[in-house]
């Protein structure tokens, strides 16, 4: 089983988000060309390198629910790195076709985009949401049944067995990440960019969804672009999946008082209540990592450390 | 949690396929009203009783891949029986966007219409193929990773994701139900009608994909919806998954040696060699049907005994 080949471009969808950008500039590092594609709507092209002074980067500003366009990206293409998607799991509650279309079309598009230009390898972030509310913590990555909670998590899922497919009947290798909450200074989702936002809104509270007992492992955007590029070179099989989190896990409440503090601590905080935050929300989420692990990495930060450095950053920026 | 709503209106798309016209009739036999949606493309009046003679009875001739016309028929129902899809698992691997538009697209559309419709319920027909190459047999629903190795599988999977969603962001409770290869007389695909079909062709010999070890269990339709209607009164919980199979398997080579004796014994058999019929094909499949017998279910047929009562009608069938 060949590993990762670096020689040939590298497609990035989603590649000007809030991990795009990382992985970007950790795929250009390593020497390879990367062609983006994505359709700027939450992603930015203040992730991305300047493509005007880094000539091995192109930017293809394309929707992926569009099939026909994307196909020229990939000719010649080494790899697919397939992060585009609805980063907004709530939205998709409201609006129920958002994430078959972003996610399980958008994928299937891509696929084929892929399939038709001979790409030999695609690397898919997908999230520990395809577990549900898993009855086993740590979750291993065989753990069943597979009941996704949200929306995001069917498109997810559906996107997970796609790629199972197109391995299958296409030869087209594939390596799935179930990600635990990935953070890191771009982001513009998630609790932690959220209580920023709303205590700039307004500094003298701070509402919370949930009790505040919700507990997930938060994982640092560097780990997770390490992890991946390290199982995309070293994963054995056609198609594999491994979990990509840390071994603890955070909770909502030290999230909310952490933000309180580094915004000075005058803020009260209110607790809407109810084990989920949301309809959909996973309250309880530790991923097990023996898999990932067994391939030589390991995260430099914890979920603590990951939310403290990424709280102490949010807490610089200008706004 | 409430049972099955048979005083209202149920909903059956595929209604008029190989197992639709089973389960319309034992609706009927209930007592319940039924709505059949179906685009014929598969599908027959045949297989149903006559609208003209049964006023419970009303086809609507639709395509579930367009999701405004369904609306109309969802008012009002007591429950959705999803068995709409593309019933030819080798066509998705040489049209790669038919069991995305047909499956996975298409379970979006009826659950759209199911939720604006206030429908409480839909009983889904999913697959064993969920499961891909299992390495557990008899293999329960709780194995996981879930790696399909068609596209077809990969649509059942996503619409299993979907109707998971759909049932923790909206309260539709569903039942996901993993068939076996489900045999009876109305069938029109599937191994036993295939090889019916080619002897029609070429009365002298019979050419089996693969090396005939592939081995199977069968489920008679009869059961299968027996299990379903059983099921759709009992499952316990908001979403939950049952296997329906038979505690036995039955070989590819045994059942072309039979199809050939019930056709007079005059044909040779030449097997095409290989582990695999076709790309994308599940060599050995056995369901642990623990779950299921729980409820209160158990077949009638074994495997051996649903080969052997198929073939013979297919033996009897004019042509």
């Amino acid at each position: 089983m060949p590993g990762l080949d670096l020689a040939r471009p590298a497609v990035v969808t989603g590649g000007a988000g809030a991990i795009g950008g990382f992985l970007v500039r950790a795929l250009l590092a390593r020497g390879a060309s990367v062609r983006v594609i994505d359709n700027l709507s939450s992603g930015s092209v203040a992730h991305l390198p300047d493509v005007a002074t880094e000539p091995r980067l192109t930017l293809h500003t394309l929707d992926i629910r569009q099939a026909e366009p994307l196909r020229r990206v990939f000719e010649g293409a080494g790899s697919l790195w397939h992060l585009a998607a609805n980063p907004d799991i709530r939205r998709g509650t409201v609006e129920p076709t958002l994430d078959l279309e972003h996610g399980t079309v958008g994928t299937s598009n891509v696929l084929e985009a892929a399939r038709l230009g001979d790409v030999p390898q695609v690397l898919f972030s997908s999230s520990s949401v395809v577990y549900g509310y898993p009855a086993r913590f740590p979750t291993p990555e065989d753990y069943g049944p597979l009941l996704p909670q949200s929306l995001y998590g069917a498109s997810k899922l559906a996107s997970e067995g796609l790629i199972s497919a197109y391995a299958s009947c296409y030869g087209l290798r594939g390596v799935l990440f179930r990600f635990a909450n990935i953070i890191g200074p771009t982001m513009t989702h998630g609790v932690i960019f959220d209580f920023f936002d709303k205590l700039r809104r307004d500094p003298t509270q701070l509402e919370v969804l949930g009790d505040g007992a919700q507990a997930k492992s938060y994982l640092r955007t560097e780990d997770c672009v390490d992890a991946m590029l390290l199982a995309a070179a070293r994963a054995p099989g056609l198609v594999e999946a491994y979990n990509l989190g840390t071994a603890d896990r955070t909770s909502v409440r030290e999230i909310a008082e952490k933000v309180v503090a580094a915004r000075g601590g005058h803020a009260r905080i209110r607790y809407t209540g109810g084990r989920q935050g949301w309809a959909g929300d996973i309250p309880q989420q530790l991923l097990d990592i023996a898999r990932i692990s067994g391939l030589g990495w390991s995260p430099r930060w914890s979920s603590r450390e990951a939310v403290d450095r990424t709280i102490g950053e949010l807490a610089k920026a200008p706004g």
